[in-house]
This record gives C-alpha cells, sequence and structure tokens, in this order.
C-alpha cells in the first residue's frame, strides 16, 4: 500500500514536469489541458478521502459530449424514426454490454485496433469498451449457438479517434444497425439492407442521397486480374478506400511505395476504379477479357447484377450505383458492400455543409466463425446508419434558426390568480396526472401570474388551467387557450372531459399544420 | 518496445503459473476461468496480429449479460412506461458520456468508492465508467451554469460490485432517473418525486408497495439528541442503512464497536428508529423533550409534516410511512430521503420471490456547489426507479410462463404457393413497406409453402398474403388469416387498402381482449 502510494507520488511528481515543461514550451491550450487533467486524475487517486472544493476543469472527456434536451429531442426523433423502419421490417432488438473481453475485440479491425479503449486492470478480467456492435453481434450469435436471426440494435460504440467534432464525429458516438444472420440465398437479405437504408433516408429528409455497391469478390477479381499477389489484396483493397478523400494519383503512389503494388498493376487497377454505372456495367464486365478468366471477379459481377435487379423490383435502381472504387475499410466483409452519401452539400443557415458518408455495410460471412470452436460459420449481411453525422446536420439546423423543436409536451398548466392556491393547484394536477394529461405547475408557494403565463408561452403548453377563488366558490374553474388568450370557464367536475376533448382537437389541428 | 514486450511476457508466465495453481488446488470454475480470461487477455494483447482460430471462453463480462429479443422486449415495454410517465411530469431528457473525468467521480460515493471502473491509462485523460446518474447531473448543471432543471435520464451505470445476478444486481444496469433543479419553495418538488413514483409503480404493476420517507436534518437532530459526536453523524447514518438487512442488536453492535457511539447514545438511537407511521408521529415527536430542542430535528420534523400534507393532496398518503430508520447510504444526501419497497413477495410460477428495495432517492443541495469554484449552488431532488429488479422479475414471470412478450410486430407475410414468385413477393413487399405496412417475406428463392405458414404461426403474424399463378393472371391476390385460415380474394390494386383496414380492425379486437 505503501509502496503503491509512493509511486503515485513518484508519477505525480513526473506529471508535474511535464506541465510545468509544457507551459513553458507555451504549447497548445488543448495539449496543456490534457496534461494537467491527467495530472489532477492522479492526485485525485493519491487522496480520495479529500473533500475540500474540487479545482480542476470542468470538462467532459475528449471527443465526447453532454446532449441538452432540444439536442436529445433531436436525437430521440432521429431514433425513432429509424426504429420504426428497422421494425416495419420485422428486425427483433438486442442488447450486449458496451465492454467486452478484450479478446473478443482482439484481430477483428486491422490498423484501427489502437483506437480501442481499454479498461484498467483492476484485478479482474481484461476489458475493452465495444469499437461496433457488429462484433459483439458476432460472438453473440456464436457464443448462444444461433444461425438465423433478423436484428437491430441502437448504442453507443466508442473509439480512441482524433475526431472533428464539428464534423459530427466523436470518440462516443451512436450506430444504428440492422443484420440479417442466416443461411439463404444470393442477395434476397442484402438487397433488403439497401432498401431498409433508402426507407431511412427517405424519412429522415436530409438531402438527396446515393447508395453506391460494389462486391469484395470483384475486388479482389480485380487484383487477381491486375497482377496484384494474393497476400496483397486487403491491404491494396484499404488503399482504395481512400479514394473518397485523395485524388487517384496519392492512392496509386501509396499503393507502389507502400503496399508494394508494380506501377503496371497499379495504373490497370486506376482504369477499373473509374467505373461505375448501373446493371450494364456489370453486364459488360462480365465479358471483360481480363476480368470474365477470374473466377472470384465472376462471381462478384453476377452477384451485383443479381442485386440490382432485386432493387429494380423493388423500386429503389435510381437510388443505387455500382461503384468499383468502393472497397470499405474494415477487414471483415467478404460479399457485397455498401455506403450511402449525400449527393449535394446540405444549406444550413447561410453556409454550405458537405457531410460525405451516412451509412455503410456489407456481407460478412466468416465473422461468426472466428469466434467457435469449430469455425461453424453463420452467413451475415448488415447495415449501419450513422446517425452523428445526421444529428450533426440538424442541429446545425436548429442553430442556424431553421428548425425549432419543442424539449417538453406538456398539455396543461394549472396556474393560479391570487395566494394559497398551492392546495388546490396540488389536487388539480393531481387529477389530471392521474388522467394521463400532460400536466406542470409552479413549484413556487404563490407564483406571479404573469412568469406563469409566460412559462406557458416560452414552452410552447397550449392550454392554461386557471384558479380563483370566485370560480372555486361556483364550482368553476377557468380555461385559457395560451394562443388566443381566450378563456372559458368550465365545471370544476368535467374539468377532465373537457381538457381531454381540446387537447385532442389541437393535436389535429397541429397534423393538419394549421 | 521491446521492454514492454518481455514485461508483458513476464506477466503472461506469472499468470500461467496461478492458473496452473489454482487448477492444482481445485478451485472453483468461475475462479479459474476468471484468471483463464485474464491469461488470454495478456496474450491478445502480446501477439495482436495472430489471426489463427481463437480459444478461450465466449463470454460476456463477469455481472454483465446480453439482453435477447424477448428480454428486449419486456425492458423497452418497461422503460416505455417510465418515459411516458417522467414526461407527463415535463420532464426533458439529457444524455451524458458513459464515461468522466475520474475527478469529477472522487469524493462523491464515500466507500463505494472502490467499485468505480477505471479505464486504463492509453495517454491521455484519466477516465472512469459513471457510477450513477446524479454525479454527471450535478456536473453537468455546474459546468452549464444551469440554475432551473427538470430532467429525466434513462441510462447504463457501471460498478464493480459482486452482485448477485439472479436477484437482478448486475455491474451493468439501467438506471432512470427523474431529477428536479432550481430553488423552490420547500417540499413541492420532493411531493413530486413521490408522484412519479407511485404512478411507476402503478402502471408496472409488479405488487403492492410502501415508501418509506425521512429527513436528514432528522437523523442528524436524532443522533444530536441521542449525544453522537457531529464528526460521526455520517458514519453512524451508514450503519442505521444497513437496518433492512440486519437485526437492530446487530446494527447496535458495529454502531458502539466500529462507528465508536456509546452504548447509552446506541440505545436512544435504538428507540427512535423503531418509530414509523404518518404525519400524526411528525406532530407528536415534534413534542418529543429531546427532539424539540434539535434545530435540525425540528426542521426535518416539519419537512416531513409539509411533505406528508402534499401527499394527501396529491392522493398518495396511504402509499407513504414515515419511517425513522430509513438512512439510505450516499453521503450527498441533505434533505427528505425516501425509498419504495415492494410489501410481498412475488409469486413466480410455484415460488415466491422477495425483491425489496425498487427505487429510491432525496434531496441533494450541495453536490452541484462541488462543482462550481464558488461552491454556487443548486438545490436538487431527483428519484431513481431500479429497473433490473423490475426486468428479473418480469423475466422470471416469463420463463415460468406466467406472462408471454411478441418480439417483433410483423402484420403481414408475404408468401407464395408456388415456385418462382420472388420477384412478384419482392415487388409486393416493397409496395407494403412504402405504405408503412410491417412486413416480412422468406429470404428464400422457394420456400415451401408449409414453412411459410409455420414461420407466421409460430411469430404471430396475424395475416398472409398468398401469391399464386391463376390468381395472379386474374389480377386478384389470396389475404390468409392465419388463426382463422380463411382466405379471401383481393383485386391486387386493393391490396394495400384491404390490409390497413385488417390490421386496423385486427388491433381494435386485441386492444379489446378478444
Amino acid at each position: 500500500m505503501a509502496e503503491s502510494q509512493n509511486l503515485l507520488l513518484q508519477q505525480i511528481k513526473e506529471q508535474g514536469d511535464l506541465v510545468r515543461k509544457l507551459k513553458a514550451a507555451k504549447e497548445s491550450n488543448e495539449r496543456i489541458q490534457e496534461e494537467v487533467s491527467k495530472l489532477l486524475g492522479l492526485k485525485a487517486q493519491l487522496n480520495t478521502e479529500d473533500a475540500a472544493p474540487q479545482k480542476f476543469t470542468l470538462k467532459t472527456p475528449k471527443g465526447t459530449r453532454d446532449y441538452n434536451s432540444q439536442q436529445m429531442s433531436i436525437r430521440n426523433n432521429v431514433l425513432q424514426k429509424i426504429t420504426t423502419i428497422f421494425k416495419k421490417h420485422g428486425a427483433e432488438c438486442i442488447d450486449t454490454p458496451v465492454f467486452e473481453l478484450k479478446e473478443v475485440l482482439t484481430g477483428k479491425y486491422g490498423e484501427d485496433s489502437k483506437l480501442i479503449y481499454d479498461l484498467k486492470d483492476q484485478g479482474g478480467e481484461i476489458l475493452s469498451l465495444r469499437y461496433d456492435l457488429t462484433v459483439p453481434l458476432a460472438r453473440y450469435l456464436a457464443m448462444n449457438k444461433i444461425t438465423t436471426l433478423k436484428r437491430y440494435h441502437i448504442a453507443k460504440v466508442y473509439r480512441r479517434d482524433n475526431p472533428a467534432m464539428t464534423r459530427g464525429r466523436y470518440r462516443e458516438f451512436y450506430q444504428c444497425d440492422f443484420d440479417i444472420a442466416g443461411q439463404y440465398d444470393p442477395m434476397i437479405p442484402d438487397a433488403e439492407c439497401l432498401k431498409v437504408v433508402t426507407e431511412i433516408l427517405d424519412v429522415l429528409d436530409i438531402g438527396k442521397y446515393i447508395l453506391k455497391v460494389n462486391h469484395r469478390r470483384l475486388l479482389d477479381g480485380m487484383f487477381e486480374a491486375c497482377g496484384v499477389p494474393a497476400d496483397k489484396f486487403r491491404s491494396t483493397c484499404s488503399t482504395i478506400d481512400k479514394l473518397d478523400k485523395l485524388p487517384w494519383t496519392e492512392v496509386r503512389t501509396e499503393m507502389i511505395n507502400e503496399k508494394g503494388v508494380t506501377p503496371e498493376a497499379a495504373d490497370k487497377i486506376g482504369e477499373y476504379v473509374q467505373l461505375n454505372g448501373s446493371s450494364e456495367l456489370a453486364v459488360k464486365l462480365l465479358s471483360d477479357e481480363k476480368l470474365s478468366k477470374s473466377k472470384s471477379a465472376v462471381e462478384g459481377l453476377e452477384g451485383i447484377k443479381l442485386l440490382l435487379h432485386y432493387c429494380e423490383l423493388m423500386g429503389i435502381k435510381d437510388k443505387i450505383i455500382f461503384d468499383l472504387s468502393l472497397a470499405r475499410g474494415l477487414d471483415y466483409y467478404t460479399g457485397v458492400i455498401y455506403e450511402a452519401v449525400l449527393t449535394h452539400p446540405i444549406k444550413i443557415g447561410n453556409e454550405d455543409q458537405t457531410v460525405g458518408s451516412i451509412a455503410g455495410g456489407g456481407r460478412y460471412d466468416n465473422l461468426v466463425g472466428m469466434f467457435d470452436s469449430k469455425n461453424k460459420q453463420v452467413p451475415c449481411v448488415g447495415v449501419s446508419v450513422g446517425v452523428e453525422r445526421i444529428f450533426s446536420v440538424l442541429e446545425a439546423k436548429l442553430a442556424a434558426g431553421d428548425i425549432i423543436v419543442r424539449t417538453t409536451d406538456i398539455d396543461v398548466y394549472v396556474a393560479s390568480a391570487q395566494k394559497n392556491f398551492l392546495d388546490e393547484r396540488m389536487k388539480i394536477c393531481a387529477e389530471l396526472w392521474n388522467a394521463g394529461i400532460k400536466t406542470e405547475q409552479s413549484y413556487k408557494k404563490n407564483p406571479k401570474m404573469l412568469n406563469q403565463l409566460q412559462h406557458c408561452e416560452e414552452n410552447g403548453i397550449p392550454f392554461a388551467v386557471v384558479l380563483g377563488e370566485s370560480e372555486l366558490k361556483r364550482g368553476v374553474v377557468k380555461i385559457r387557450n395560451i394562443t388566443s388568450r381566450e378563456e372559458a370557464e368550465v365545471p370544476r367536475e368535467k374539468l377532465v372531459k373537457e381538457l381531454e376533448t381540446r387537447i385532442a382537437n389541437f393535436g389535429l389541428k397541429e397534423m393538419n399544420g394549421s
């Protein structure tokens, strides 16, 4: 115990030195605050009994944020719409813990593994926060020996990235996943995933979009046909994935210099990845001299052809583009891959904002088997909607005054014009709550009438019950319409019924937009 | 790098030795598995490139669990009901990150601080998983200088406890919190919190309950009146808190031997903590010889009296008991405290299960100030519903066959009696999805009719659209009622409208319980 205390003191000294050094070197404020916060964390460990007022930067951890009630209204509204669509397609809901045994995540994410958050070893298992919802799903299927499942999962995932938070990228963020596991006929569940994405983007109505599709088997066949050795397929693939951010010349250079692809092979790849189109392109490539010789390219192209046929049947053909430059970063995809992007910048206030990729996914037939001792496979296909970017867009619109949100949906405020009406207000509130009416009152004993009505106006509460001595003596109360300021007396015993009618009518009017 | 690798190899060797030792000593399986899992975690760190099939115990971390779709149905249903009540009272929704800077949590939980999960220091800030939702709320209020807020927050919290999982206690679990922050008149928001708890327990309908209330100022005054020194109030209080699990004699012994309370003082306390009743008891104690001399006891009793008066006005008096033995464990309470307990064991199958405490909370007026550099206070009162126990009860009822849940709410299954109808099925599915109808189909090209109908029966899907060649030629499709097995032909173009009518009528019948 004394020894660990000494170690801690030593760490505190070293950390303090570091902070002083950074300050002397005039490092960035953010950098310094990070180290100061670490120093205070160490000090906190030293003296957990210290109850003196704390002096530290009051903030959320780097890359995270709180959601206030307006942001939550937006978020809950978006998640509700997405959930409705997932359920419309018969998806069940499951949930997994926020952390997993570290070895569950090991070897699944390639280069990105360094972004995994680990928990401190406090004398138990070695744990990590989940990095996505796909690997936990695969672990769940293998562990419970489930071979068919259509599930959705909406939850937060964690990545120690250095995110651009203004562009809706965080270290803690929501994913909305829809996946279909099971041994089925080719492309039927895959096509439904695309349909689900179009329904979501249509209902969220945040701008025009396009769904890019490609196939990992086609990419492999293309690499093969261009003369890339098989052991370099995956790394070449992750270089291709950068095409949405970098121009071809830079991607080409990286392929040649870092991935060991020959310049000739790179140039051949360069020709293919410029291609995009519809099922005609797939048909054309099936007779391409080089590709038609590759079994895996043919398999990929046949798959794309079938997928596009199903998309046509479901009426979403116009929203899909077959794009040979789409590669997706993650290692575990084995078949079709897709990505939804907004095609136009979004107008927020007076500014245009580029949003880019907004959903993505694909087929991963070998992931579940990695968790099974007999390597038993469960084929899966799924899609993940990147809602944080959608939240960011809507929040920016809110900030620019382009949209308005209500953070509560209270229908009735119980007010009194005179003093000493708290008891009566309490009774009426309880009666309304018991009837299921969304009701509020002031928490002050004798609130001012003006303040009460102002609260109603500021919070969009449509009705107020106004109590007064003379009315109560006559057995009536007043209902005030906040917008029109009209007041009407109703018998006390008919209050609930009258309010229910008014609220229902008000709801109808709202729906009709008047 | 090489050095850290060597250190890791050394740790792996030591851990391996430990595992062998435990196995030789025939330790419990759980204990051994825990250490094996740690060993594999270390090995995973050593060789992150290893893609060989993994051999480790496939499990969720200790004290956590997955929720399957039935459990999620139960959970979402319960959370939905609770959310509806929180919103009925005008609460806004906020969210905070799952982890906080460690120093935010330091010094808030007393003895329980050792149960906090820390994140590994990966070269950034020192972070911990949230332990409850109250401290993050206080941090949020102080950081954003918010002085009034009525908010709810439903989220998971984390405690490194050794929980009894069969009794609904986990290391990762949901809390449902409702809190009112702001400077208001005494006991008005406090009484509303109690009303909220009664509404939740009434709507969940899991058994008879009672809400115990007490007041920290009264406890302080009682300790003072009994001769406990002021610096021993908090520790004596946490001993009193054990009265729901231990008999008075044991609590008395702990007070005397561990907390340094004199036997005389302990005996006087023992008399008080046996008392419980209604507002008459509060009135009686206000003229108690010893208590009436303590300013803080009088303050607490006056508070309880007022609270019980408001409870009477709101019609929940019968559900409240003023109980002097209620103490609550956490340090931060400053005023009223309360706890809801089920009064009867719950019948599950043929067994009786005791559930105990199911909600709790109180007033904490000084917590926000702990985060403010000028110690500016924001008075708060709130309640937290322990939904995991409620989930446990309902899951046990499910397992015992006492309740049935549906995990999807699909209304229509698109089936075909003959081969080669996939294209037609796809078109109809898309049409129904676009109309907002919850629809499913088989992911097989040519599924067997029997299997399709069986799927409908097993999943409670009320209607099937059955496609056939002769019908399609005549421009009609069949709708089959799964329960009655009746089939009717409808014109293809009227399919959506007809299904909408049938689904609406089916919903009405369901509601009427027929």
